[in-house]
């Protein structure tokens, strides 16, 4: 380990991803990133009785799914670390229940994803571990229920919206030494840029985004050419470009190696997801289906991960208070 | 570091405890830990407009009230860790907000200062930062409208009901070589008896609080006598019974060297809180307030710590399921 600045720092025995896993729903399945997902769902509920549950049995379904892929058991993983969209991050600790492993409860929103693969590979690279488990997962219909509308209302949803992703990622990240590694690790600050609007997320996330970008290349003495991709959670369309020109004022141009989770994931035209994709598990698929597999196959080598997180509480809003936003990025390299 | 077991890892570098502080609301106050508070409220809405903001307030203000009583600048701290009970843990994230502090938010329910602290004491140990803050808060008015009843409908609490503490503690832990040390964590599993029952949340907790001391025990090679206090975070009267039968059961004794938080924040009887207070800001403000009093004062030189937490979610109880428990250790030394 070795700190580079305020927000960043190296990780010098290079913690290794060494397998992923990913589930998504079915609309997922249906759009251009399909054929990289381990599991696809068939339907909204997967059998289970509500959506709460359906989004619990995802996470603990991707659980068993990983530790099978990677051949391990739950005895070689020494913590999980989880959290997801649910009041009570109750996907994470209903998932993990019968699994025994010592828990590590996270809450940051949509970037949980890099939050969990970024305290736990700064736990591997300390040497409190050799394994750990970074998830999350986040469900369409229970997300809506909770933030915004009950979907049986039928409400229209304007052009910024962006639509959760129902799925799941999670990570090995491990001593031992293969798969792609995670060299850095951005932690970000909460920014409140005073976005009210629940349907325009990704103005409430690209600035804490950019934030931790110049933070990234400003304490590693990197700049975007360094990468081959930099990509952030779920900005969506809109946030995305607000990012970018941010980035620009602040004389870094991404364009050319920028590209988000959100956008990724759907075809927005085709599928009506308006801004594109949202969720902890947008990030948490897109990164374990996708990236990982790019990685793996040597199409992409050197990636800066930025999931960003609205920290948006239905109650804050109501009582006048802004969404404010986080993003956490780790580099991986090969 | 040196790992001991599945769940327990000793900390060589002994990250220091410099500082505390503590906020409680009146009712606290006017407890038998009074004197040990750095502030005591007048009223549950210290000139805010809704128990939500007022909670904030409390948990913003004490991290500016330990960052002056460390004489410490936000400039020192490479990150906060802090969680807290509101959905999306609001009090955190805006709490934060002003800081400009790198954050990693947690989500552990009333195991959450101890959380904070062992996670935070393990980056401090792996060389990741010089100083970090732990806090968490709970409030008595904005826990019971969430996860019970609205207070104006008056409903009458049960005899194993316990009372959310409205208050926060925070801590700085440091490379510096004052105050007491953290030699041990221990994080805990996620445990399911069955608790469905959100009136009787140590019930829920107890077997959690068992496992994780019942870990430290085996893990470390000590037994109860070295301790001069084994403490949970908020198990109350009718948890704390259910955890000494437990470990008795397991041939492990710890009567008259335990207490609890929760029975130890008010007097039940003359301040009618039946089982005892409960809420991240119990164990947190009788941490900060009461017990690093006794640390610094070397009336108490050696105590086990154990939050614990009931992962309570009023969404799946209303869908049958049980109140999950979590609870992590540290080991607080002289």
């Amino acid at each position: 380990m070795k700190r580079l600045g305020k927000k960043t720092v190296a990780l010098t025995s290079e913690p290794h991803i060494i397998e992923t896993s990913s589930i998504v729903g079915k609309k997922e399945g249906e759009g251009p990133l399909a054929k990289y997902f381990d599991f696809i769902l068939e339907d909204e509920y997967w059998g289970e009785k509500s959506f709460e549950k359906t989004e619990i049995k995802i996470l603990k379904e991707n659980l068993n799914k990983v530790l099978q892929k990677a051949k391990k058991t739950p005895e070689d993983i020494n913590y999980i670390l989880a959290g997801d969209l649910l009041n009570q991050c109750i996907s994470s600790s209903y998932a993990v229940r019968e699994s025994e492993i010592p828990f590590i409860g996270l809450y940051g929103a949509c970037s949980t994803m890099v939050e969990s693969l970024a305290i736990g590979s700064m736990l591997v690279d300390g040497g409190f571990a050799d394994n750990i488990i970074a998830m999350t997962s986040s469900h369409f219909c229970s997300a809506e229920r909770q933030f915004r509308f009950p979907l049986e209302q039928g409400t229209q949803r304007t052009p910024t919206a962006q639509w959760t992703v129902t799925g799941s990622g999670a990570a090995i990240v491990s001593t031992e030494q293969k798969g792609p590694k995670i060299t850095h690790v951005t932690i970000g600050q909460v920014v409140d840029m005073g976005i009210k609007d629940a349907n325009n997320m990704g103005a409430a996330m690209a600035p804490a985004a950019a934030d931790t970008i110049y933070s990234h290349f400003n304490e590693t003495g990197r700049d975007p050419s360094y990468y081959d991709l930099i990509v952030t959670g779920d900005l969506g369309i809109i946030g995305g470009e607000i990012l970018k020109d941010i980035l620009l004022k602040n004389d870094i141009n991404i364009k050319g190696r920028y590209n988000d989770c959100g956008i990724l994931m759907f075809d927005s035209k085709a599928q009506d997801t308006h801004a594109g994709g949202s969720g902890c598990g947008c990030c948490g698929s897109v990164f374990a289906g996708y990236l990982y597999n790019k990685l793996q196959q040597k199409e992409l080598n050197k990636i800066l991960l930025v999931a960003t997180g609205a920290l948006m509480s239905p109650t804050a809003i109501q009582q006048g208070e802004a969404i404010e936003g986080i993003a956490h990025a780790i580099a991986i390299e090969n």
